[in-house]
């Protein structure tokens, strides 16, 4: 039986306490509405917030945790530096991350991506469209073409972020704006997806399109467990190794040759 | 239950009844090889080959092919057009393609990339020593770090090919040249795979290693049946659709906002 | 002095002749506006349509000419097979090339890229904004960080091309659309450019913003004589020069060692 | 007369200290020896090194610099925060970087990139066979195809960087070893280029080939003063601009129009 995906839902959990459209749209906080979506798929699922101990993320959380979700937004800088290194030691080494809307300004995403990731932005009521422009990407698997966002902040280029690995989301704003909405990085072992859509006050993830889309990302996301053992290789020490160079082999003999065509190998 | 991804391996089947090594190593030819492996991968094979009527690839057999390998050594020029472009749209439409060793200089890739696709080459008795650079992509799970050929044809930079979208592999030859031994392409919704390794007088193929990655490499380009369901949706006709604009809905009213809030989409 | 970029502007001019706003804007055809504007900013630009004796793009043009534009529309098919042969020559061997609106549907673009390049469209009078995505690129430089189009027919995603090299420009439609509007790929020895603005029934090149991007684009796209001469070793036969191996030179001696710090290589 | 551009070149300056062999190379410190070849090519050369106060990169000093070239070893760690800070700064405003051999491994490297940016390395006297793979791409200009060092310190993969935005070079090493040795990255208005050769006990910067591409980084790595102005518009406030929607101007009436085509925008 192959093991269930394991997740934690990280979030601030500050405006759900503080400001009544949020706290409407997520009565118990964006980190257990996440939990349910995502259990309801079949992934195993914890959570975690600013306020508690070590920010909920304890060394033990983190190694036990196949992709972080993490919504930040205003007290970005109350994240603790240690924390913030062990969660990018463990994306280097294969965890995956999944950086959300206004994580943008985090300095987890600022760690790993090496940039400042500003951009515009815009607090109004109006819609956002998010077009898929790479249909063949697993995130994108199972959503339709154009996502219709009633009400969402607009987030507007230029992005300061690395040109993405890839990019699978172009949201269109109606005050005149786009934005590379969905991308894709690669670091070390890990993968990274940002997804821009999720403004607190307005019930962005309740939407099932976007939903079907975290799902897919967190199963992108996810280390395959041949993966890890692979990774481990890259830990070893060098020593040693690295003090005999590479010999390439003899060629076989015809002997061993046929046995090699014999499928003995 | 999960259906087999079915695989349809060309090959064009010359050298192995011309030449005497290549004969040793192949006695069956290339193709029946690799349905052993692929075959005991799991994968449901099928041959075809330069001599058969069609070349074996016949509409029927390509629109129920998940993922086609290519094996073209010398005849190139013998495929006929409409076989490659027929081809050509499959993979537009999202059949996997690995193109393999000497299949560079196929009709095929040329009109998948567009480029010449030439590279330095040169028929010796020395080695290879294949290295991952990209160890979290999945065709290289479970690959060790490096692989020993023993034996190898030298392929060698400048490689005439558009920028791959991901290098997993990179080539080092005794005689002093490197190459891009493992490139992946996307190309409409088809994923393609060019894989240097392969001269017909070694036994390359036998080696365990390279099997591995050939076998990651199938399921890597295989459609899923949710991507072949969109692919339907980008081949609908334009009309009638792209007379409207698209109007953004409403802002739900706060009763429909709390069903929201309560999972009833 | 340096020598001046060499530009062919190729028109399929029809529009210009048949249709009375398309005649309204550019009375003398599209390719002599060009002509105007970029001879103003110091090339040295020649002009050839589709109804002159091939195409007005014999051998001899073609190789005299750096960077060519393309506009074509509605008669891609009658351009001959023989000189799209000869143009995806020159650009692999260096020649820059600039395809313009919908010559995403031109042979040419699909010959040198592999895909069908399709995309939505709607003739309609609204407008368009486009955004920089990537300031940095020389195709950018001076260039407003948006530019706005009062009229443009909407292109809109998905836009079937290969994961463009390097994504300039993103285009928002008042219908609700966003486009990769300008994208470069490289090929061969060759840089192209797709720029998706320019629907022939709106005066669409007047604009200035407009012009400063095509006049980046032809100095972006033009190989330099370095490079050419440069190229020409790769054409170089291959046969004799890799019948040998590569032999690292030894250690310079003490005195060699001397000299070379002193610069006298 | 367009202005020179301004290159600072950093160099931690221990190993010719204390080393013979790195003494021998580079008398007067390597950071000395680029300042001659560099400005023999038209460049406006300044040094810095580890033991200068602020490490010799003041504010100032940072300010006026087009192109930093930076040589760390083994004292990454001594370099203060506050000046790693001021240089990422710097680079995303524009500034160009060129970061050498064992620059892999400093503070400034892993800011920027994200990662480890770790290797397999071995001290030995083989030799290194350095390729082209990217022949149009600027840093090759001019370039042979490939270059023979004679001694080189081994550099192997993995190697722990995002995906280069652009892969120039990759180097063969005698021991069996493939590395990406020569690395485009793109952050915010700044390029990068990792250079791998160089260890400090061979003469490497002095083979011309060599040179040729440390002269043709810096050109490619320059910010044009076109661009420090539009990066400006960047960095003015968002308050205000971002409050208002972008409204699409109306179609020009036809007086307009006429007035356009006559240029008189």
């Amino acid at each position: 039986m192959e093991s269930r995906i394991r997740v934690t839902v990280w979030n601030e959990y500050i405006d759900e306490l503080t400001k009544p459209l949020a706290a409407e749209c997520y009565p118990e906080g964006i980190h257990k509405y996440f939990e349910g979506f995502l259990s309801a798929a079949g992934y195993d699922v914890r959570t975690a917030t600013l306020c508690m101990p070590e920010h909920g993320l304890t060394p033990e959380i983190l190694e036990s945790t196949d992709v972080l979700i993490w919504f930040g937004h205003v007290r970005h800088h109350e994240v603790s530096d240690t924390t913030i290194s062990q969660i990018h030691r463990r994306v280097l080494d294969g965890m995956g991350l999944i950086l959300l809307h206004s994580s943008h300004a985090s300095k987890l995403m600022r760690k790993l991506l090496g940039t400042g990731c500003m951009l515009k932005f815009r607090e109004d009521d109006q819609g956002e469209i998010l077009w898929v422009v790479d249909p063949r990407h697993p995130i994108a698997e199972g959503v339709p073409e154009h996502i219709m966002i009633p009400h969402e902040e607009m987030y507007g280029e230029y992005f300061d972020i690395p040109k993405p690995d890839e990019l699978v989301f172009i949201g269109w704003f109606a005050g005149g704006e786009v934005f590379r909405s969905g991308c894709c990085f690669h670091r070390g072992m890990g993968r990274i997806f940002y997804f821009q859509p999720g403004h607190e006050e307005y019930p962005v993830y309740h939407l099932e399109p976007i939903q079907r889309i975290l799902i897919n990302a967190v199963k992108w996301a996810a280390p395959s467990p041949n993966i890890c053992k692979y990774v481990q290789m890259f830990h070893e020490p060098l020593v040693g190794r690295d003090k005999i160079h590479y010999e390439i082999p003899e060629m076989p003999d015809p002997e061993t040759m046929r046995k090699l065509r014999e499928g003995m190998l």
